[in-house]
């Protein structure tokens, strides 16, 4: 699997998704189904939020990327969850794991925990959800964050080790690890905390990123079964890096036209709609990898 | 039942809706309940999700219109389908079918031809659903449409002659058809195919306007038991189109007032509230039927 | 348990809240999960919409007030409210029950009449609701009203000497009453019967006041365990009557900046947003108490 040079910047990555839209597969909690599903689309991928057993396993081997968010689960989509998860690693399909507001309540974190042993490419939640998957800590209040990403960037790099995933975590600056390096996406905006699905939704753009990502390893192969490779935690890490940087940039731009976080959420979409992969905003490098355990 | 001469146009049907709000009992997907909702109340509408199993079916039975949509499939929500449909045909309350993104997934494609058997009033989707119901297509890819409307007319017609519904396709120009004869609507936004549930809540506006004319017929009838009567196939192809051409002129109107899909949506629910029936706009009537089975 | 004098204003409870924001756990229907979600944040408060059984019991202990709103029931909702609303009552967290919609339909009328005899601390809905609820009606129409307020307060004072909860009855003019007492919130927007969630949200802000109060409470007892005591019903309605008063404010405001429902749903959350502790129009008595059982 080669190098894919035009995913070397966040808008690089935006062509590529507008030039082959990524069918986006959400097996996500039913508060935030519909502005996920809308963010996608504004973006410019496909939203399918199929849960269904007997159908989610199915669905994932043809998605371009699985998003599995624990925000709201009841048995028949822990089921499906189960499904679509082993049919994605099956399928090279790269898959999204948030393990949203695990800690104390018992059936999201055990949950969470057996689904973060099969694979999952990229984990992504809040400073204290990450923590508490890692181990390293007792959770958040509610989905609120009660500690800083630079706090549990140690958690992080364990975590990925253990898993073999890319680990991301949203805050004030967010980061981005693949068990090794660092990367950070500062800005975005803090109307983002105001709107629900504001941390859920970014887990879909990521899963829809690494699914251009993912399309980009296939090409390369001389070989066309598989269609496409797994991705490395290290490509899986930039997927997810060229995502955040998508987001920030729209939610900055989002912000600028708001009076709240009503028109705030209007706006994201109708800015995340109109990023142009030649905006000289997204076109400069992922953020400069830091070797942290060098 | 004779003809009602006040619902020759599209203002017709929707003076008809605003002198009588319809009860319109949704069945559908939890990524689009809110949008659904939304869309019925701005239009003028009475919303009702309520798709508990051992009420569905007696809510079904005072309902003014019904829909049933697949988006998301759960055992009680299936069962809920199954109540209100049976329910429904009893009671003469036309009902709406939408099978979202059948196919290829097992489930959803099952309980779609078992449900097209029970006497939907209409079976409204994009070309790519309908060909698939119609077995002459395998779907499309996730809930986007792979066909155009006029390519699957054929089989559009063949589903409508065989299952006694009208049948409704959203395209670029929709088509509505009773098995005989076609209608055609223009128009519309393509930034409805941007905002998920831009079909699916198409699917309860024509539940609603199916509603008012079952309404109206029962109006007609001399003998006030049953209130209503089934609509005819033709009756609910009129209902449908009339749906559509309000449908897209509230679209067009928003589309004027957007930057993007956030601001689109937002100026759609107030243009359908801002629906005249005194429009000229809504006063032709409806769109020819062109025979194309003489 | 003493007065908290700073709780006397509709300001006094919105700057308790912004200095400390409750978390509200919401078990509410599907339709409006969102919205709800985005109202609490608007407002300064953190929802949580965990309705997982084995976990909602839990998560009920620990938050500041519950909402159990029967909107759209399945039988791991019921389950988990069932053990949300028993482990509240222990907890001293406040609890609102929303019967939506009962009246002829069963499942959620017997549902309602269980959990109306496990102390909620808030009643709330429409007239046709509570006139349902309290056995003097036989509900409304889906969810629209079919009765005034001002005609079931007596019904509703029976209920409340019954359950030992606050009714607060939604409508032109909103009622609550402890039973003895009648507070009047006058006000508000047409156009919050527009947009779906409009009622079922009001039902999470009175969770988030009631919490507010309750923390208030437990300030005022020397004994710092347990940190909070139960509220009275009169400081559930005093509450409450808070919770509509900032409501009915911020929907005033957004109705004159709106076009239309669509554009009405996002000004509302921008002016909930917005709202000032020390505003003037939030500065005055909660609405005088009338004596109607003197």
């Amino acid at each position: 699997m080669g190098d894919s040079p035009i995913l070397s910047t966040p808008g690089g990555y935006l062509r590529a998704l507008r030039a082959a839209p990524p069918l986006v597969q959400c097996l996500t909690n039913t508060v935030v189904q519909q502005f996920t599903a809308n963010l996608l689309l504004a973006l410019g991928a496909s939203p399918a939020m199929d849960d269904t057993p007997g159908e989610a396993g199915g669905f994932a081997a043809i998605a371009s990327g699985v998003l599995v968010n624990l925000g709201t689960i009841h048995t028949e989509e822990a089921d499906a969850m189960r499904e679509a998860v082993a049919s994605a690693h099956r399928a090279h399909t790269p898959w999204v794991l948030d393990p949203v507001a695990i800690g104390t309540l018992r059936v999201r974190t055990e949950l969470a925990h057996e689904l973060a042993a099969q694979h999952p490419t990229v984990i992504r939640g809040n400073a204290s959800e990450i923590a508490a998957l890692a181990g390293a800590g007792a959770g958040g209040r509610g989905t609120d964050a009660t500690d800083s990403p630079e706090d549990v960037l140690p958690a992080a790099l364990e975590l990925a080790s253990r898993t073999g995933a890319a680990v991301a975590i949203s805050g004030p600056t967010d980061l981005i690890t693949d068990g090794e390096r660092v990367w950070r996406v500062p800005g975005g905006s803090a109307l983002l905390t105001r709107v629900t699905g504001g941390g859920c939704a970014l887990g879909a753009v990521v899963a829809a990123v690494a699914g251009v990502a993912a399309a980009a390893s296939g090409d390369d192969t001389a070989d066309p079964t598989p269609a496409r490779g797994a991705l490395t935690p290290t490509q899986a890490a930039q997927a997810a890096t060229a995502a955040h940087a998508l987001y920030s940039l729209a939610a900055e731009r989002a912000e600028a036209l708001s009076a709240g976080p009503g028109s705030f959420a209007v706006a994201f979409l109708d800015e995340l709609a109109a990023l142009d992969p030649e905006d000289p905003a997204l076109a400069g490098p992922l953020q400069e990898a830091e070797e942290v355990l060098a």
